[in-house]
């Protein structure tokens, strides 16, 4: 980690008059901004040649709280979460924006901190930041940093992953085990102590996709499991895509920690937040090669269900088999735990 | 102006649920952002096919403070900020993203103004907002609604405006009049009476620089002449192109209530805020055909300088000549007007 540019023990905390447009914005976005994402990273438009052919787009604001959090921090969120988004459009991540939201009196080096491991997540994902923008509000009126990161990715010609893709008899695969960000998170907000050390699952996902494009496989529906977790993502497809879901609660892994945690505080794994986890849905046929792949990256990738069938209703399409009594996996009302990215 | 499909008597304001990716944000994406834009703006990736060569890609964060001011509103000048920067880099615009930021309890009949205030100013522009996200955050952790817009525009083949493209002699022309916008928010926030009530600038300029592309002009660089106003663009300019640019103020056109408000509080014009507006260099040949495509949308548009030389030091570049004293338009340190964009 390379030092602050922005002498720290002048410039303490941020001020309105960093957002104002004047000398001091000028050196924030040069000694903070710049020298994090390269002076490349302009704050009006950056030109670039995107490869022929189609374009992903996509973007996500994160208001992630704690800023940082065991496993990760809101800067390396809002880059591998964007990149997820492309990706599970089977897109290549391209490059990013980045907007920042301070809020006054945030510490200088918490900002810093957080723009350096943005710089690193984007390299992880050989992602450019190519273009910014930095407003500043009141005390009171934000809550430290929010960043919002918008993502372009290059479509692999003829590719189209989506919902409605999705055929009855096709195969729902899960990457990994469930519920570590949302507990992770919940766990560093309350203080609580457990028993084993938690740390949230963040991580991107661009490299699985790739792998499974490159072995020949094509996804109907990919989709990271982010807010409302597992159980929103395979209603939102089945809703979408006009499909009957049925999972097997035995073949869907939840670390021991995860599990402990949610039955002291009375939550269902299966609607707690991921954020470096997906499902797959494919065709049988190809069903057996995409697990392995998943597998080769995680122990705990396992066939969680079937499609069942199409459905013309709109309610009642996903359910979960546990010790052989099938019950509704219905979308929850609101949220279990607010603001987890 | 159609009825918010949401039923605004069961849901008046915005809840922690509606960002908690459960049935009652399900209900806001459908019945508000949705309705607003169009089923297409999916909260995922969308995926399009741009026209081929070169992109522009930018991004903004807007947090201005009222929400509805006179001329405008926050949704509005979403759209129509990125696609001035988009113009800016002499890009056609293609599309946006949005992302709203939104603090419980915000008033749902609010957000529906804003939301169909962007989508009108999106049909003005012919952009389409292809994707998007919500976040929720606390009461007292942000300030009604923040929103982030990134844009992606198509660039014409060979052209590059950019400050390093600027050159001794040439030509510094302003599109109208300033310090509208800053004044007209100041005025709306602290409830001073002018004598002349007074509206934002704010427009899309997208078309002024199609007009000046039309008709063969290459303009050298172009500035939006938004927070910390002409002053800041020309010292930004002036520094990263290397050059000095000397300007008349009485070439610069600034109407009788934002210079009456100015007197009174004690502000210079020409460090103020607008939204509509922008400053074109051109070559010393091209200048009188593109004063006139200018002054065809603006009867205030106007020479308001030139480019004296180049120069390598960072500061001292921009003066300003008042009945022959000619004086330093430095940069200001902070900001004049907090949140005016």
């Amino acid at each position: 980690m390379i030092a602050c540019p922005l002498p720290l023990d002048r410039y303490p905390q941020i001020l309105l008059a960093h957002g104002g447009g004047g000398k001091l914005m000028g050196q924030l976005l040069k000694e903070v901004f710049d020298a994090a994402f390269g002076a490349g990273a302009g704050h009006d438009a950056a030109v670039f040649s995107p490869p022929d052919g189609a374009l992903a787009f996509t973007t996500d604001s994160y208001v992630v709280h704690p800023l940082i959090f065991p496993g990760g921090d809101i800067g390396a969120l809002s880059v591998y979460g964007t990149v997820n988004d492309l990706a599970m459009a089977g897109a290549r991540p391209l490059c990013l924006s980045a907007g920042f939201i301070l809020e006054e009196g945030l510490s200088v080096a918490t900002l810093w901190q957080i723009v350096q491991s943005m710089q690193s997540a984007a390299q992880i994902c050989g992602v450019k930041i190519l273009t910014g923008d930095t407003k500043v509000v009141e005390r009171g009126k934000g809550d430290g940093v929010f960043i919002n990161t918008a993502g372009i990715g290059s479509v692999p010609r003829g590719l189209r992953i989506h919902p409605d893709q999705v055929e009855a008899g096709d195969v729902v695969l899960i990457s990994g085990d469930l519920g570590r960000h949302g507990i992770a998170l919940l766990a560093a907000r309350e203080g609580l102590e457990l028993e084993t050390p938690l740390e949230s699952d963040l991580a991107p996902l661009h490299g699985l996709v790739a792998d499974l494009l490159q072995a020949g496989i094509t996804p109907h529906c990919l989709r990271d499991l982010t807010r409302g977790g597992l159980a929103s993502a395979l209603n939102e497809i089945a809703e979408t895509g006009g499909v009957k879901i049925a999972v097997e609660a035995e073949n869907i892994s939840v670390c021991e920690a995860v599990d402990g945690a949610c039955e002291l505080l009375g939550l269902d794994p299966l609607y707690v937040a991921n954020e470096g986890r997906c499902l797959v849905i494919v065709s049988p046929r190809e069903s057996e090669k995409a697990l392995e792949i998943l597998q080769q990256r995680h122990p705990q990738a396992a066939r969680a269900g079937v499609v069942t069938g199409r459905s013309e209703q709109k309610r009642g399409l996903v359910t979960v088999n546990r010790g052989g009594v099938s019950r509704l996996l219905d979308l929850l009302s609101g949220e279990q735990l607010p603001r987890i990215c």
